[in-house]
């Protein structure tokens, strides 16, 4: 059947999508979410089938195209196609075939993959898929393979000169944000450390909106390899570097039900990484009662699948068990905690030891697996201001947004929490202080967050401050106020 | 944040769906299928958020809104709006606790198709809610308050005066028409029989599909409690009566994969049947190599999940395990099996005999289940033409659109199929046979389908017609019959 293009104006965000009216579709024997192949000219197009409502109709004789499709076939607004039915995608049958309860061969996986990195499969189609590995779990293998295929369905980063280190951190830990020296002294010591980083989706800052506070982060495929090759590392936003993009859309499709399947989550890290050529990786894995992994215990179980999976792919991987009990730094939220990261590169006299602590642990422990000088190498780094001057380069590099951290804007509303009683801090609540940064305004107001006054172990006398909040205006000052009511942040 | 409103064009066919651009939804913390609250004057609207891509924006400052919101809200392209985060529906909670191995309770499963029926929950999000009913399937008490929950959240037909009966078949048998013979044998004696069908999804014809050559079968709610009240029955489409219609959005999600999770069908099943407040039921479960039951056993353990839970509902349920293993009547495909059971209500003498036999079995058990007179006196009313009569007025009622079947049209486009060598028919196979038709262009091309000359246990002639295939254009016709290639209909 021939149809009449209209120009639908509005991206569909994900396959091509094309409309017709439900008498149209009728004729065609064809149903929502029907595959269709689209003739304009001698070319033919693929496309997922949407069929409008009869309180809104996409006229007879009319097909409406999403602006990615409508874009593809060549802005032919008015212009004629034909429009066939079209079979289903192989995959959609591996698909019904894992939630039926059966293991996937590699093969299927791959095709499963590409689908929706190619955007061949819908919405509801992948869905069917995040929800059947998620219920009845991924063998061993077809961790492997779905690693494998999320490498081969993105780009790669190659670097052959030197040596490439990463790492990763499960999260969890509200200032936990060692990456942004880890880069620098790494990169510092001659090794190259090309990081992508995601932003945050429940926390209050996640790698990628701190690291904007001081620097350009979307830096794209080209520009990410120049400026590593250039300086030797970057702090990247990884949604723009097309490493392993099927993740990209699997995680889209997770967000409504916060759902996190294990065999995707090591999948999709153990492919970002090996598609940077990382020859040596660290996986932190902080455990604690507000983190993923509860226990020692726990987090050992899961490092033990980093460990097989990163070496599997001819990775040197480690993983290292931290303390995810208590915040880490002082800050809490981008620019606070870009705050303290500046500080502890320039050694200033309040910059937070715990953060420096554990970052030069981490670079120690990356440098060592590179055969070079472990924690000494890394602690001197620092001391001697080398570091700095990498991490002034690599912002100098990304694009430099302020001249100096101490230019830092903090929001200008305030409220000092006040201890009621002397004492001395027992714990520190994680996720109190996660949902009193974030109903501050965090990670969107740069500015918002908490400054941490007080850590676990520090005495308290009655009427000192136990931890400033900042927020960017009064009406959520007042809403990350209220929140204190609900949690305790500090027990003392 | 306030926003200017721009119409999109289109209907979402879902729950109210608004778009902002990327940044005006980062600025609001907001992610792809996150809720938000709509304030337009005084009055506030729930939607859930889309994202508009960056290589097609809705402008900064602009939110798209498709049709159905726009509508509601009340037309005001270019007001102004704020918009607000809101939080999901507690109903996402549930479906991640059934996605975690959970039973629900009675609660929990009503806020789920109380959400969706309402449109409150994203197709992803039911997407999630089916996948795990199928995976891990439903407990005894969940389907019942599943099916309680879709009789809640429909529209109930309530007939006071006189008992009615219904009946279902689960289908997979081509020609099994035998609806459209029950209805007018029950209504003609004088029990009341409201009775919605579907169309076809992947059989050459659906019961709304075949009556719909006749009469009109979009009667809606009203004409439908008319009709039944003013001639005893009626063959309506379910899809337009507004019956459980949590059902109909859900089959909308199982269609892409094909699924069919039988808690979800015994629910959907059950809750139209007492929405029509239906007092003796009879289900009528086919078994065959082709059919969804694959033999008489498997038949009978659904059949005692049908009997349980209609019972439960207070319906006196009964069942009735058919052989399903070659196709009933003559006539596959609309037209051709509409004009099948006006000649058994005729009593021509090429009427097909196995599918009155059938129909006047199953009526002959629905009214010795209401105390009546049994297949005599089902028989009585073919016999005695009072069903005919019966029919006519039903027709009539719901709008004829024939004269007499005499008048009913039949793809011009014909081919016979004859046979190679003498024999006797051992199988028909009701796949080839199903598969046939569809090539020949049924259900949309009402008179296209097969006609069949012989049955099972018929002696075949050399040269003899088997069966005839009709179609309403020469490319069908073609595309059908190089089907016969790789389908054996006839064993003989």
């Amino acid at each position: 059947m021939r149809f009449s293009v209209w120009h639908i104006r509005l991206a569909s965000g994900w396959p091509y999508v094309a409309v017709l009216c439900a008498d149209d579709a009728k004729k065609l024997g064809l149903h929502p979410f029907d595959r269709i192949k689209i003739k304009y000219k001698t070319k033919i197009y693929n496309a997922i089938l949407d069929v409008s409502d009869t309180q809104f109709p996409v006229r007879d004789g009319e097909i409406g195209m999403f602006d990615e499709l409508y874009k593809t076939i060549g802005n032919v607004e008015g212009g004629h196609v034909s429009v066939m039915p079209s079979k289903k995608p192989e995959s959609i049958n591996f698909i019904k075939k894992k939630m039926d309860g059966f293991s996937l061969n590699k093969k299927e996986i791959l095709e499963i993959v590409k689908d929706i990195t190619n955007r061949k499969i819908s919405n509801i189609e992948t869905t069917y898929f995040v929800s059947a590995s998620y219920i009845n779990g991924l063998t061993w293998n077809e961790t492997v393979w779905l690693t494998e295929a999320m490498i081969e369905t993105g780009r790669r980063l190659k670097f052959t000169k030197k040596t490439v280190v990463d790492k990763h951190c499960i999260g969890g830990v509200p200032g936990n944000r060692t990456t942004m020296l880890i880069v620098p002294i790494i990169a510092s010591c001659g090794l190259l450390i090309p990081k992508t980083s995601s932003r945050s989706i429940t926390s209050p800052a996640g790698t990628a909106d701190t690291m904007e506070v001081l620097a350009d982060v979307n830096l794209g495929y080209e520009r990410m390899k120049d400026i590593t090759n250039e300086v030797g590392g970057c702090i990247a936003w990884g949604g723009e570097v097309d490493l392993a993009p099927a993740d990209d859309q699997i995680i889209k499709i997770e967000h409504p039900l916060s759902i996190d399947a294990e065999g995707q989550l090591l999948a999709s890290v153990i492919a970002k990484k090996a598609s940077v050529t990382a020859k040596h990786l660290l996986i932190d894995i902080p455990y604690g009662p507000y983190s993923k992994c509860k226990t020692h215990n726990s987090g050992k179980k899961m490092g033990e699948k980093f460990l097989k999976l990163g070496n599997h792919f001819g990775m040197d991987t480690h993983i290292t068990i931290t303390d995810g009990s208590e915040p880490i730094g002082n800050g809490i939220g981008p620019a606070l905690e870009a705050i303290d990261v500046m500080k502890v590169l320039e050694c200033t006299e309040d910059a937070p030891y715990d953060l420096m602590a554990k970052a030069v642990y981490l670079a120690g422990k990356m440098l060592e697996m590179a055969g070079r000088g472990g924690f000494k190498e890394a602690k001197d780094t620092i001391i001697s201001g080398r570091a700095l001057a990498k991490m002034n380069e690599i912002i100098d590099a990304q694009g430099r947004k302020v001249a100096h951290y101490s230019h830092i804007k903090l929001g200008k509303h305030i409220h000092h929490v006040i201890a009621k009683k002397k004492g001395a801090v027992r714990t520190i609540n994680n996720h109190a202080i996660a949902e009193i940064a974030k109903a501050a305004g965090a990670p969107l107001d740069h500015g918002a967050g908490i400054y941490l006054v007080k850590h676990v172990g520090d005495k308290v006398i009655k009427h000192e401050t136990l931890m400033t909040i900042y927020a960017e205006n009064s009406m959520k000052l007042k809403h990350a106020v209220e929140y204190l009511r609900n949690f305790k942040a500090f027990d003392y």
